[in-house]
């Protein structure tokens, strides 16, 4: 079983900056994120993973932290603070230049000895083109089209400058040109004449992740990615989306086991259930509801102005006669399925994780669940959503690995020196 | 007085990776790097200063390591590596996105504590445009309009987002989007809608510095500049130099102490006169004697290849009588009037900086020297450019800096802890 960290600001749930004891004042510290690496270094978590945007949201900026520190810089100062923990960075194919992408990979990967992960993806907001020179996000068809060419141009250049072209030999020559190749790529969106300018890293490649959804990201991380980040509420579509993209890598040629599928989790753990459900209730009750509340009204099509807290949810038409986005509408017709939640509680599954996978109990019982995930073929492991931070990845730690590694389902020791080591032991 | 360490591969000169006892086999690992910053720390310098180009030197590859880790990546990890030294990267206007530019450089503000300058550059190869989907680089004009223009951009992105917009108030709001501005800028180079996604590092801007030789590249300087880099052999051109740029910088109503102009300065130090001489003579018994004096015969246009390495350098036309390019030329007359060197000695002044001042001897005959520099007029500072590393900067800081800490000259403790205050003092 792989576990990443996903280390998201004070916590993935919205509300988690409103704790007395929250970690937003602190966001800018680098300290903060060295601690959060360290736990997740002293449970043998295979990576730290960082989402990352490129804009701020003006309009939200009041609701809660979303970007402070810039990824690549946070995780190079990450790199430094731990030993053997992958480090992976989201980097955006519509907005980043190849060269400086591929180049900036390589320098994390020597700075942390092989331990870098790039995760790229192809942004979703106006404001983040707008901020780059664009007026608008090239269609969803074009942004994938782009990184498909971006991926290949990246691993071109991490090829192009291969470690044994430098000879360091001071009687005659420090590099061995003719070992260097140029790519002279000209493409739709790029066009790259190479050599990269700095010789290869540890691990060649830095390790491709993907977390595609639809059908053209599916596509994609089938062809390229190593990890795959997922979505899924429960097993049913966790096993779904694995086996598509399994079968899609297996219809380009590839060996499936090659690709790591892990689905966000979300996860209250303490000693007893109670006290673990007593987390989740404490932080759901930190929601400002009229907010809460307007946004499942959007996301439902339905006037929840005269909906009653702490009622179960009021019965939702079936998903067939829903008109409006029909991915989201879905999981919260599961959530409400599968949990028979009140409003509150509802609103609180959506508020963290939004839609992902949300496990609530004492260690042995979140073991279960991620065993039951991993024997049942929806997962290959799991990419960490702490509701609150650092606490939550303090409780993971402390309480589910020990479980997780007595069963024999996670490692105790690093086998491996690399994040690509650790991705396949 | 202020001193940086420009810390370059093994060392200024180019032979440096060819000693026996060179850190050329280390350009890749990250304590190199670490233990050069904690060096110039030990000394008290202001910062340590990376440059940086955008392509490999396909064909000069043989001839010494060029770039190798990325230095925006390195000078983050160099952030948690020392406590109080400024850190100061390159970034070329002509291929950076402004947006990633700022954001990187505020991240990395905060990640050292207010730490961060930017060494703004416009490049110099059509191999760097080529890498980033030029297939020339623009005309010198064009480039430095975007430099001003990105600089423009970059000083109102990092007051898009003030530290004071983050309330982080958990009744009510984390952050105040009235008190973030947008830019909503369009020129000729960039659109930029804003504002930033990080809130305000210490420092608020990162500290800007320019090496602008050319005119619009002095006017850059004087317009915008807190730290300039210099190239000049003698106090004279120093001088001629530096009263220039200030004069600009009064033209357009700054203060011209507001200016801190630091000359690049080689320096070869030992216990005594003659034991410095023969560190310098070291280094150059390592040049490739062939191609340098090819080298040299295209800077001065002469058929070199009959001349004794070991005599005098024949007597050269007068720079009215040259018609090549001026500048090189200049300085290769001003070396050999100043020091009467013989063929070889002049290829090592060359093979080290290139024409930057070069100080030969026991400490006390360097700190005279650059006293004499900053007395005359000719440098509020220093950009040190050892011939080779680690040893160059151990010796400076061991043998120089108490020697000038012991006239007054050189502060003995930081003052302050952030750049912009380093720089004042």
């Amino acid at each position: 079983m792989h576990i990443n960290l996903f280390a998201f600001a004070a916590g993935h749930h919205t509300s988690a900056w409103r704790a007395p004891d929250s970690s937003s004042g602190r966001l800018g510290d680098i300290t903060y994120w060295e601690h959060l690496a360290r736990v997740a270094e002293r449970g043998r978590l295979d990576a730290v993973f960082l989402a990352d945007g490129q804009s701020a949201d003006l309009d939200g900026v009041g609701s809660g932290p979303l970007w402070f520190l810039e990824p690549v810089t946070t995780l190079t100062a990450l790199a430094r603070a731990t030993e053997r923990i992958g480090l992976v960075t989201t980097i955006s194919a519509s907005f980043w230049s190849p060269f400086h992408a591929a180049r900036m990979l390589a320098s994390l990967d020597h700075i942390s000895g092989g331990r870098a992960g790039i995760n790229v993806v192809t942004s979703m907001n106006d404001s983040e083109a707008r901020n780059h020179g664009m007026p608008a996000l090239p269609p969803h068809a074009e942004r994938y089209a782009r990184a498909e060419e971006f991926i290949s141009v990246i691993n071109r250049l991490w090829d192009s400058f291969p470690s044994a072209a430098v000879l360091d030999d001071a009687s005659t020559r420090w590099g061995d040109s003719a070992r260097l190749s140029t790519l002279d790529h000209s493409g739709d969106f790029f066009a790259v004449a190479g050599p990269l300018n700095i010789p290869a890293p540890p691990q060649g490649r830095p390790v491709l992740f993907q977390a595609g959804a639809s059908d053209p990201g599916r596509n994609l991380a089938a062809r390229h990615a190593e990890g795959v980040y997922a979505v899924a509420w429960d097993l049913e579509m966790a096993r779904e989306y694995r086996l598509d993209v399994r079968r899609r890598a297996e219809a380009v040629g590839r060996d499936p086991d090659e690709l790591v599928v892990m689905p966000g989790l979300v996860t209250y753990v303490a000693r007893t259930e109670e006290e673990a459900r007593e987390k989740q209730r404490a932080l759901n009750a930190l929601l400002p509801v009229a907010d809460a509340l307007k946004g499942l009204s959007y996301f439902i099509d339905q006037d929840t102005s005269g909906w009653e807290l702490d009622a179960p949810v009021p019965a939702l038409p079936p998903l067939a006669e829903f008109t409006g986005p029909a991915g989201r509408y879905a999981t919260i017709l599961r959530i409400i399925e599968s949990t028979h939640p009140t409003v509150r509680e509802l609103l609180g599954y959506l508020a963290a994780g939004g839609g992902h996978a949300t496990f609530v109990g004492t260690p042995e019982q979140i073991a279960d669940e991620m065993q039951r995930w991993v024997d049942g073929g929806g997962a290959d492991g799991f990419n960490l959503m702490p509701p609150s931070l650092p606490a939550g990845i303090e409780d993971f730690v402390d309480l589910v690995i020990p479980v997780l590694q007595e069963r024999g389902l996670f490692r105790t020791e690093y086998a491996g020196a690399t994040l690509r080591e650790h991705l396949s032991d």
